[in-house]
């Protein structure tokens, strides 16, 4: 198969070493381009990051020169780790020249023409497209997002049982990993022996509407939320990678704890259906010991692009209760947007980028 | 002031370490006896202690020798720091022979006739006393408890506002400091980089009654429980001191976020009213920085004795949510039963024993 | 080609766990044999092992049950995570049995007719093998081990910088990670925020005597020991993996710091010649950084089977000082043993336990 | 006593921030003035402070106006924890203006007529002063220097034993906390679950001139350095406070291990014969546990004005060596100028001032 040609966005930074990781050997996309800051335009890939993983740089890419963002770059697709006010201004002249754009960023999550996307979970709201590429009169480019890397892991856990029983109210408390602030990101004296109890000001906003719309209903004319109140605490603990959340749930229809845990086992969407290349498999690890999931121990499951479940039990207040966890820079950033690029491809919306 | 002759049970764990440094120099109660496990008897306590603290172990206690536990040692007050277990054994032998006991064990918390004390809180539970005496065929002796290290700072931030507003449901996650697990305790490498979902199989289940006890209403006969809804999710983490939980809460009546403010800054209890030697004042320390409280930062407020809040605001779900932190080893543990001592002998109770 | 059969002795603990993950898919071995103390035997390996590493579990070994030790396995080859005293008591009454040990632990290490082998180091230290099948009766089974994990990766960056200019003095201070203590091992209370400048009685002693005997001179007599005057301080720090150490050398000829650059970079020895199935290729990684090697983006360098160094630079007392790293429960553990293993197997040493 | 107006300049900082807590309540001075960048200036202190510090902000500054650095500002001391730069354009024009100036900076340590003073070490360095001033025209004012954070505890240690033994080499690697990068400083992503084997470009440097320097003959032409030849490798650690220096030395003359603890004990310089008010008694703390110093145990030993010392042993390549540990933003930065004016003060040097 030919490959599609792909540039990275923003690609010296944290989520964008992980695009250039995740897309290194991909079947189904090649790195084309890294494009940065005009700081690092110019220079090596090799010279320009600071790679902060714990893989080696891949090695075709370390010798490749870093391109300032512009949107004359040799590519068909563009994978982005802009920050937000970059993506603001860069991404939606992407999609103008006929790029196809798929952002980690937030700057378009909420765009009522902008699927914000797991391919698990919300498939269909990519029937959006036509009316955001009419809408912003576009011919081919367009651009699809994925979510916050703390409401990943909760939508991916309640939406098997929103499909089931209807969720009513959600209350959580996030644990979040340094590697969700970025490079440099959180001083080291905030971390050691230390809990941050705030993130950042829309931190617990976006824990509250990004599931809405991805839980909610897509037409072409837009996406219904799922009208579910969701309270959310989100902290900052020294953990290295991995978002762990505690949640409480109630439902309009009142599931035992094997039904759920029946939901979870039973769920076999679309990603796996089509054995996508990173869909992990199984797209939930119900995990049964007491003291799982843990970041150290659960964080790579399925590459990393797992979503883990543990601790389920009855919840005093609302109906239950559980812990989830996802690992925040692969699958709640780039390994996010690389999945929802190959869901596209493999249902044929991606012929005129090749 | 003659001060009353005071033994530790249990002296060389860590919280055997914290009651022997919170009363080294204590105005009213004096080090006589320090009481250990068989292993540790007989050596210094220099010796036998694997002192854990950042401050140096006191001058005084260096060359005692630990002594084995049993009814016959030379005090009049005993500080409990045993293992459930252990004060399942030997607590009521010691009231029955005449000492007043005051545990930060579990093991009688939730008997009918033992008050679950927090000074601030519910000093008029010490009324079941009498109870406790007659019912046991106790003359002299008796047993007072202090709260689990997680409830304490939750029930101190709910005890003015469950007085104005009537709490009636509150959903918890808290994320508790290794030094809760003693020494040796949380193996490292389930530490580092990393959170435990889970505590112990009781820690949820204290989360919940206790609160309501020490919130209940005290009469001779017995306490009843406040009949709040209390569902908590119990994490580790890697922090050495200090227990910060995420707290929402649902009240009867719907109190402003001002009311709640009001009520937690106009508090003035018992203990800060006597001024205890070591109440801390303010009692509640309202934090109004959007990322406070910390572990690091908040936990030796009023000497570690203080417990602090932030965070205030809407819950989506509930009513309200807001964070609290308080020092688990401190506050949640030696200094709490340190206090309830504090408070009978400035009620005059413990004359008997001088 | 036909797989050997083999065991894992101490196979449920942290170094057993390792064996467990490299052994899984290894062309030349086939774990038959998962043996444990009595306390794991009988039950399923899942049951047994409180599985501490961040991969998962392999799914060959969950169901497999655990046997307890003896020198009745139904396997050629066996794989010792033993602890010393119960290594002391095995290893012989196994390779007396016809196996043939491959042993991570210190028991026999320093023997004068044992080898203590770095396949890239000494291979020729195997010529002992003769002469303690004879010294001790044997006639097909033998010993053969690995070293300490913190001599491990300061005699791999010392070999070939030996073999050119001659070592003669060596002071070494050691940042050892947690995971190098088992498990549960170091208390997080001693970790966390802290550094222990103490690692074990014998530690230091190890750092001086092995890697002498390493670097020695082996006749089928003996290993004369290299002569070089070794210092270590070793120290834990709060890092789950990845043995740090800062070297100053004094060598015999004095080479400049090209000719030790070279000398690392030049430097092919045998198991990357025969292209072994876990050797790492190069065997030392030499960072140019200012700030590398690191344990958190270098421990897995190779595999975790690399030597990373870094920082050469001149010394003011001695000749030159860099910094070495290798992975301890890796290359400076199980996958030294399963190295070992593989450069028999290519020599055509083990044909006799197929 | 009337008290000595002082001032703090970059009060805003980390070492600003350690000055204001050690000067808030000090017998001989009082901080009339705040001063930090232009950024800062005209906020109150609790606004413009970044408050990082365990222990609270002292009352009396919360409210303090910080004011832009000037020399006219009203103090006739100032304490400076400047960055480097601005310290070099800063510090002689307050000396010029007739300011006793007492900087923890690193801009003037190395200059020949300034004093870099441990009054433990080196106490007479302070007649350079009439030189200092006749050099550069000052009448009045002049400079004082503490050393670098990590020079500070090795030279404590070796001071006695150089003054007994005479020091020839010394071969040391530190293992240096997160607070000596400042705040935000060190990236928690580089700092969790590992080890940085740089720190800067210079700090190996200074740890080989400043303990030459402190360990020097000086007379008013300036000082004779102490000849010692020093290598040091220097790290950083994921540790809050508290450097931990591992030391090997060689002696000219060879002091058994009993002399050198003789040498330890009996020492009694100065600040501790004048009782100075944050000298600690003993200046060294030499522990007899095999694991100690610790960090987190023994930094705030003598109220962080102590240098711990353990693990005396002989070294197979030098003579001996030991571990050593102070806390580098008290003793080592904030605390190390606050004494240096104490003595200078109990000398009444002065007298002028007040």
């Amino acid at each position: 198969m030919d490959k599609i040609k792909a540039g990275v966005l923003g690609a010296t930074g944290a989520v964008g070493q992980r695009f250039v990781q995740l897309l290194a050997d991909h079947p189904y996309f090649e790195i084309t381009v890294l494009a940065a800051s005009d700081r690092s335009a110019g220079k090596t890939y090799r010279e320009a990051a600071n790679w902060i993983l714990p893989q080696p740089m891949p090695a075709q890419v370390m010798e490749m020169e870093v391109q300032p963002i512009s949107t004359h770059l040799d590519c068909a697709v563009v994978f982005s780790a802009l920050p937000t006010a970059q993506a603001r201004e860069w991404e939606a002249q992407f999609a103008a020249a006929g790029y196809a754009v798929f952002s980690n960023a937030g700057a378009h999550r909420m765009d009522e023409d902008v699927p914000l996307l797991i391919p698990e979970v919300n498939p269909d709201h990519l029937n959006l497209l036509p009316t955001q590429q009419a809408n912003r009169g576009w011919d081919k480019g367009f651009i699809v997002t994925n979510p916050n890397c703390t409401s990943m892991p909760m939508t991916m856990a309640l939406a098997p049982l929103h499909a089931r029983f209807g969720v009513e109210a959600v209350i959580a408390t996030s644990m979040q990993a340094l590697s969700g602030a970025g490079y440099p990101g959180v001083p080291s004296l905030d971390a050691i022996d230390n809990i941050l109890p705030f993130v950042a000001e829309s931190e617990e906003v976006k824990m509250n509407i990004e599931p809405n719309k991805m839980l909610g209903t897509s037409t072409a004319a837009g996406v219904t939320p799922a009208g579910i109140r969701i309270s959310a605490h989100c902290n900052r603990v020294p953990v290295s990678d991995g978002h762990l959340v505690t949640v409480s749930v109630k439902f309009r229809q009142k599931p035992s704890l094997e039904d759920i845990l029946a939901a979870w086992r039973e769920w076999h969407p679309l990603p796996q259906q089509l054995n996508l290349p990173t869909a992990p498999q199984p797209a939930l690890v119900v995990r049964e010991e007491q003291n799982r999931p843990q970041p150290r121990l659960d964080r790579d499951a399925g590459g990393g692009m797992a979503t883990s479940i543990g601790r389920l039990r009855p919840c005093e207040v609302l109906d239950v209760r559980f812990v989830c966890l996802a690992h925040n820079t692969i699958r709640g950033a780039a390994g996010g947007s690389v999945l929802n690029a190959e869901l596209m491809m493999a249902q044929g919306m991606l012929e005129q980028f090749k």
